[in-house]
């Protein structure tokens, strides 16, 4: 069986267990107040360049977003997104469970555009029948995007200016981030630092067992974040358990180094199909690949591959996404390839 | 000045002033158990032909949407409405509130139609990864919608088979109910109750001082509702100021009476604006009418006229709404239309 | 039939009814942006010599307490009050529901006491796990509390002292606070204006139909007061319906007027329980007198009397209410003593 | 330096990191639908004699109470447990922030007494104000308790009746359930799956790096587990992390074995307190001892042994924690008795 229906089938990186079992029987305290989160927390903000950063571990996404977008914004406020935003989509209605409004705006590419951006904050402000709507308090993005797609320096910089023009906190959720920085070298983690007011960056995709860490850059937001993490039973007793693991992946540049692989296969298996003459549900730079297939294809591949599920493409079509990760093999990639040709 | 702002710019129906005069020393018991809120409610019944409906009166419409879909969705489930919906609009997120989510689905005439609504369900039901996603719980329709518009009875009956298939509860926002059942008499209250599972006929903006009547023709849904009610901070001390108001509303047919007024002068503005040639944002047939006009036109009558603003149609145009009720007098609707032939 | 259950049994002042049908007609803008509304709140100012004062009108009790209470605390914050409070006891949980703790404090005569206060927020603040804790953000008190009783001036200064030390707003609950300013002149809305960051004015329960005027004296809070009263269902269309009211109540001292009248007749009540040896839960200087009397009294007196349960005292005893209001007449009063003397 | 701050200092018992590590590299199915998930359940079935019962696996214990007390009650109800219980103390408002009231009653040895509960239900399905009131929709206990005492097998059963003869479902917080279990043999897996409709068992503090294990005795509660789990931002994407985890907890009885280990020793430690005359604040038969020392002996303690606060006892004494783990070694509880002695 090959095996491409997430990032997510294996456990950790080797070296990560290994620093897991060195450190095993070392006494801490608890809540991430332990040498390891600090640590990791001091090569974070190293990498991002921003001394003044500060650096929480949580242990999912959905997590996260919910702790960060309830922690900023007021009771009466929403967070702006595009329509394919996770947290618009696969959350399980995570923020809107904390009372917030997800404000969604049509996407492309999976993306918010600057300008649609714009366009909807300006009519906002200028609405006469404003103080009925729910007030933008924070616009989010993903990055990579819910498809892979990753936005460009410029794209960045722009949500930015537009942000800070009316005084709204932008957040990335860097779920996948380490794809992002290995298929594009120019939105680095230092741009991300300058761009957003708060960011996660993601290790539960990218080699750990689980953890993302909270990169708080703006000191005016989210000044009870310890609080806020324990009120939605996001705070772990162990939290070195987090510490450990992003100490290791910011060691030696490790967390980069092993998003390459999975960018560089997935290239690989885009291109294939593509070749094949297969409808691409767009032009992926990462590490998952969305592509429509016939009904009776998927059922082909079913029983030798595993992937995932994305939409009906139509009565019968399917659009399927192939992941790879830090762990895939090119051996497995190439194997995959050849059975879809036989297909 | 003219004024067209709005459905509820005077107090109430000089009837119902009297009746709460003379009913004013009169000592009962509080929180709607009062012989006022008994009756008005077996009146209602009867108009609906739905001896077995529960009905309960609250103060506003955002309340009763707020109290109604928060006390019938579990806690991971949400809300189907037209992306137009009032809820979805222009009630502040107090859906969002209380923890769920507004599932907008695109509108057309400010209606959400039953394909969209069937394929929207249909695909939710298919979807491998619905476990990760909101729900959806009930159904939310308007009637007369944001703009003025109405479901046909087919266009009802059919909604009504789709929420059965997917035994979700089908809920009809009647803010506006008089000025619906005014203008087409096919949808009335019998098929209304027997469509819905629960509805609410609207009197803050058809006669009432303020009030509108919860009728759950739903046996199964909201047993707790006075208890809902009070933790949403709607329940009235005074409940007789609702009962003996409804009460008076529907004796002799006083609701459907005023407000025919309200339809035919609304459709009287509405023929003279398309005459002038003015781009109407939609056909209404009931009470708002929602026209397009350029800024100086609405410059120049800002002095003499009230009205609302909708929305920005573009850089030098914007879409208003003139609103008519039952005290809106002839005179005055003349007196609109001949300065509206001067600018 | 006497009638002693609460004091919200009947319709408004006459006055009150008189001002609604002199201006039914006048055709106002709506949600509290009208004359009336703007009227009654600089003369709610006036009385409260705060010129500063922000005011709102709003439907309820347990509404106002939960949009104040929701606006005010960040997220992870709760409010403190004694055990006794009306948002502890009897408001359905709304204060949760909008996901927040009531942090509840022993009471003594109903009252929240300044040494408890103070120990506890002494407490928290060196608990070295306060962080694993709900912060209290703000102070509720009642006057008169849910049994009748009055804090002192003395006892409200110390109160604000406390709450200054800390930094956390002190809010008042005015449900009844006419018969408090009538049973002790000393406690008058100036010196709560002075000493609270929010208070609300009760008018439900002291001569309107419906309605409380929310006082901010704080600049710094509720700054999106109306957009948070919306979210909370508890914007009126027709706002102007309280602000007549309150414009009425405020003009030529009618609001304190007729409180003397319940608060002389409460008193009259109480003298003859104790006289006849019945024992009161508190002493009440207000309009509510609460006596526990035995079972087979409360069973004699049903038929003829309405009156309120409060609790069972044991297993033969219930303690018992009898409210007085502005509309209580001294013949029923005097009926009812004669009544109890028979007993 | 000692440790004994808590016993969640240390990673995993050493077993799970070999089982983490040999399966490092397998490839699973994500969120919990794994081999080794339902292995685990299996076994932990088996170790409740229960085999209807669903079992899911969280991370922590305060996002499994907030889970499972969300998903269990209306949104009108609360959950009644003692003041002293972890959800009313050290959550920081969890289960407010889901829209619950936590209904505290008076505890005893940090237990909920019988009596106490019964005579709250009674009380509260007597008052005529209930439908005001926040109804009680299920009961919170603690097996060990916050300070470390046990529930009988009779107080357990005997609550069991008074939530069956109330309808009211008994869930049961087992944080630390395997130092219980050590303890007493009487209260085990069996006899509390056949009491309770929900408890966890808890691994965060009983040997594993992260998680509890969820069991759902009772078919008819939380239908929809793991779409709540996700809205709480509680999913796993390696859900395995978990699974391989209880999976080697309950292989050879490991996790009563580790469990042994803490309460010996912290017997020990309990008994050699006593005989030095310190103050307890209660007897504890588990894992952590709470006794009453004078500020200066906590000062020269706090350079050689880390220990936790608990709460200050009077100006001059503070009743600290010391906590023993599975890991815990007999020399070191033999150096902190000695260091107590010369203290």
């Amino acid at each position: 069986m090959l095996h491409f229906a997430s990032d997510y089938m294996e456990g950790a990186h080797p070296r990560i267990l290994e620093r897991l079992t060195e450190t095993n029987l070392e006494k801490t305290p608890g809540y991430g107040t332990d040498f390891y989160c600090s640590r990791a927390a001091d090569r974070i903000r190293t990498a991002c360049r921003c001394p003044e950063a500060r650096v929480f571990f949580l242990t999912g996404g959905t997590q996260t977003n919910a702790v960060v977008i309830d922690g900023i914004l007021e009771s009466w406020q929403g967070v702006v997104c595009a329509e394919s935003g996770h947290i618009n989509t696969h959350e399980a209605g995570a923020i809107e469970h904390s009372g917030h409004k997800v404000l969604a705006l049509p996407q492309k590419d999976g993306k918010l555009e600057a300008d649609v951006l714009e366009a909807y904050l300006k009519n906002f402000f200028c609405d006469e029948n404003r103080e009925h709507m729910t007030e933008p308090g924070m616009v989010y993005i993903s990055h990579p995007t819910e498809i892979g797609t990753l936005y460009t320096a410029s794209e960045l910089c722009r949500l930015q200016e537009i942000c800070q023009f009316y005084s709204i906190p932008l957040y990335l959720d860097g779920a996948r981030l380490g794809y992002g920085l290995a298929a594009d070298p120019e939105v680095d983690l230092p741009l991300i630092a300058e761009c957003c007011d708060v960011f996660y960056i993601g290790g539960t995709k990218v080699g750990a067992l689980l953890g993302e860490a909270a990169v708080i850059t703006n000191p005016h937001l989210l000044r009870r974040f310890f609080t806020i993490v324990k009120q939605h039973g996001g705070l772990l007793a162990k939290g070195r358990l987090l510490g450990v693991q992003f100490d290791e992946l910011f060691t030696d540049d490790l967390y980069l180094k092993i998003s390459e692989n999975a960018v560089r296969l997935a290239g690989k298996l885009q291109n294939a199909l593509k070749k094949m003459g297969y409808r691409l549900k767009t032009e992926s730079p990462t590490n998952q690949i969305f592509v429509t297939i016939p009904d009776e294809v998927k059922s082909k591949l079913e029983p030798k591959v595993s992937f995932s599920f994305w939409e009906k493409a139509d009565e019968t079509h399917t659009t399927v996404r192939f992941a790879t990760s830090w762990a895939t093999e090119e051996a497995d990639v190439d194997a995959l390839i050849s059975l879809l040709e036989k297909c």
